[in-house]
């Protein structure tokens, strides 16, 4: 297996840098926590974070490239990561929890899964992480170089692969292990908690349910107001302090205004740190604006170093800088204040790399982004902090053809996946899924905040933000938190206890 | 379009002689009716059969040849057979029938469903009859000749592709007649009710329920025995007469002997009135094997000429004539009296033709069979009338690769859509699908005969064959069978009054 090359500058540019999309409509398409992807293997110095350092195999599988096709593709190895200390064994049908890889390195995705460890000595459970094709060291074509290399070489990376990617797998790896009787229960966060629905939905008779956590899978056409994700960031600012979000929602015309002065973007690039000239001010907008959304996705009860090392309720940590600065302070140094928190909360930064856009080549959840996952995204006049825009496909449609070669199909999820009128097509079709959301994540406006039927349930707190029920516990932990996962792991145990009943009422016949 | 051409001499050899497989472990490899795949949209001559004609709107779609992957390949025309006139449109929320296109010509398929046809002006009901694409006009790369070129041309003919054909293909319908909100109910005979019912499975949110009829999912791995498919041939003849079951049963070994003779081909040629000499004997023996699948098939209470005209029972027929043969008539002149009623039942061929082993070229069934479609049977020594032998998915799987440039997935279909423990797999999950069966057809064995749940239930007859509950209704149908037809109405209303009911609630609230 070829290992994905990572050059130290690549990962400093990870840690101390987020990245943005090429300006798009002068607006960074939102995003999960995808941009690490490709480049970002967890180092060791990102693994202390871990109170509890996790044990795991790692093996490959040989895939089909093309499970729907028969054209002659050739196999890729796809990577897998498995423990079995806890694991009862198939004659005592021992459950196997199976992580929906996403859109990353699955190292990472493992590592900042706390809960599905933690779970498995209470449940006697077999624990496996395998990763997303197209991503981490499963790679296609036998490299990154070449899986990369243009769009017909990418034109596999799809959802739908992805899913009959993970059905395969578990079907072998069950007939090996002589475990065809052992329970499959599936966990996901983000995207990979839109797999786990799906995969659940579509492969019923492989997984008995799933937790699909801040699954954004109504985030489709128009199911949900295409303002909702920029909305939602805007009043996690605004909960906060009604002056951080002016001061955020003026900084946008500030920073237009001197850009477009003579020897504004020096000006720009002096206020922000910039480790070079800036070029473009939508590059600096581009930063600010992915920090915020980041914000809003991490913003933890608790200091956590899921993307950046953050204080707890960074959101509030951000808002208490920017109007903590002296009278006179302006607009864009309060706004520097503020964005600190995000890229330099340790402090050892001297200045900032913006990404170069024109540099960025093609990275997985971009192609997605621009194929299938096409997430529609505006920002409102009035609730919004950010600068006003109109969703716009046709320049979306011209961008990724431009950057990718790639054809959008905007109305292929909600066909293949549904969306519209969920409640109606799920209330008597379908059981066993959680839909857990915070509703300070801005991908939780895209997702199912209400139950569906007695078995495909919602459970929403007002406090959470991005998947934090599936990460570690940590004695910070709020009730509403504690709650939430006594609240999954009965429903889980339901599951389990219904499978066992059925499995003994079958023998017992 | 491109229409597939059609000599004169195909029409013959598909009314006079029925086919079947190049020689595979000496056995035709068992098919639905698909054999009239490619080479046979209806002549105006067979269209006499239809009591009642059928009115339709020919139409084409613009296809994606790849749904699940983003590769550059060329869309394709499918086409579909549109009736609207008893629609009660969208404002009234008209329901839609669609009858999912097996392997073969959509015409065939309309012209012999006849139940969705009267079924539509009772439920005020669009008709819809989408075609299978790699069949009838629905030709990728432009013509059949170019779409069935090779492996890699054929590689996109699979089960998952042609559903989300009709996903899509319904998506898009429904949008362009503002009819988003008119309910989907799906039917389907054989392939087709296979698809119909994974259809309803994978695609809750765009059919509300399916009638699948004779529709074998389970026919896949170890889920049914093999020997099920020829030991129900067998035993239809042997209720008939298990004196004509041990006639045809002795008659292979008659058959070997003579074949191995000197001039033996020659003598068989002569006693089976063919119009060539025979080359092999296994080409004859294929011949037999194939009539007395097919009758079981069309084991019909009525006259048909579904797939040859037959009489009415014609296993009974047959037997009526192999038994009433003079004594002193030899096992093979037996044979010959009864195999006629299959190939000639109408009297004026002189003689018949085998197919050319060597030039049977690539069909579609062929093709899914040696690749997506691989269903094993065997023959039993004791139940069967049948050659014993045992599956052999070696020489399956070499046959595959030498004759088609295929490579089988023997687990996949069962990875896909399931099929093992279907009962607590879809007990506490999906409703609404009706599988139908009669115990005369072989493909009863592999399809679901017993309630899985309230909603996912089996409506069994033991005097029916394949699929005649979708056929036209006749002045001699007997009280079973409309007795099963009521039923099926009596469901299809429920689905849809439950449907009405919570869009009224949604519509209150």
């Amino acid at each position: 297996m070829a290992k994905p090359s990572l050059s130290l500058i690549n990962l400093i540019i990870f840690i101390i840098v987020t990245s943005s999309l090429p300006s798009l409509q002068s607006k960074p398409l939102p995003r999960f926590l995808g941009k690490l992807s490709r480049s970002s293997p967890p180092n060791s110095e990102r693994r202390h974070q871990h109170s509890k350092p996790i044990q795991y195999e790692t093996r490959y599988f040989p895939q089909n490239l093309d499970h729907f096709s028969f054209s002659d593709t050739p196999k890729f190895q796809q990577r897998y990561l498995v423990n079995s200390e806890n694991w009862v064994g198939p004659q005592r049908h021992g459950p196997i929890f199976l992580y929906c890889g996403n859109e990353g390195d699955i190292v990472w995705f493992a590592e900042n899964t706390g809960f599905v460890w933690e779970l498995a000595p209470r449940f006697g459970a077999m624990v496996l992480f395998p990763e997303h094709r197209y991503y981490g060291e499963s790679m296609p074509f036998g490299s990154e170089e070449e899986a990369y290399k243009n769009a017909s070489t990418l034109s596999f990376l799809t959802a739908e692969q992805a899913l009959a990617d993970f059905a395969v797998l578990i079907t072998e790896l069950k007939r090996n292990w002589s475990a065809e009787g052992c329970p499959v229960v599936l966990f996901g966060g983000s995207y990979g908690g839109m797999l786990a629905a799906w995969m659940r939905l579509k492969y019923p008779h492989i997984a008995i349910g799933a937790l699909a956590s801040s699954a954004p899978i109504l985030q489709f056409e128009d199911i949900v107001p295409t303002e909702t994700f920029y909305d939602i960031v805007s009043n996690d600012f605004r909960r906060e302090s009604s002056s951080c979000f002016n001061t955020i929602k003026e900084s946008w015309d500030a920073l237009m205004t001197i850009g477009q002065k003579q020897n504004g973007l020096l000006e720009l690039t002096k206020t922000f740190h910039l480790c070079r000239e800036l070029k473009k001010t939508e590059d600096l907008a581009d930063w600010l604006e992915s920090a915020y959304s980041y914000l809003a996705m991490v913003n933890y009860p608790y200091g956590s170093e899921f993307m950046m090392p953050l204080p707890g309720h960074p959101i509030r940590e951000v808002c208490r800088r920017i109007d903590g600065c002296p009278d006179g302070t302006s607009t864009l140094e309060r706004v520097f204040e503020g964005i600190s928190v995000y890229y330099n909360y340790s402090g050892n930064a001297d200045c900032f790399e913006l990404e170069d856009t024109s540099d960025v080549g093609t990275d997985g959840w971009n192609w997605q982004a621009c194929t299938e996952m096409v997430m529609p995204m505006s920002s409102s006049r009035d609730r919004s902090m950010f600068k006003t825009y109109d969703y716009n496909f046709s320049s979306f449609q011209d961008w990724c053809w431009k950057e990718l070669n790639a054809k959008p199909r905007p109305t292929w999820i909600t066909t293949e996946f549904g969306g519209h009128d969920i409640k109606a097509t799920l209330k008597n079709f379908g059981s066993n899924i959680i839909f857990s959301n915070g509703l300070l994540d801005p991908w939780s406006g895209g997702s199912v905040l209400q139950n569906i039927s007695q078995s495909i349930v919602a459970l929403v707190t007002e406090e959470g933000a991005h998947h934090i029920d599936l990460r570690f516990s940590t004695k910070g932990d709020p009730d509403w938190l504690v709650e939430q996962r006594e609240s999954e792991i009965k429903l889980i145990q339901g599951w389990l206890d219904e499978f066992y009943q059925e499995k003994k009422a079958a023998f017992d016949m």
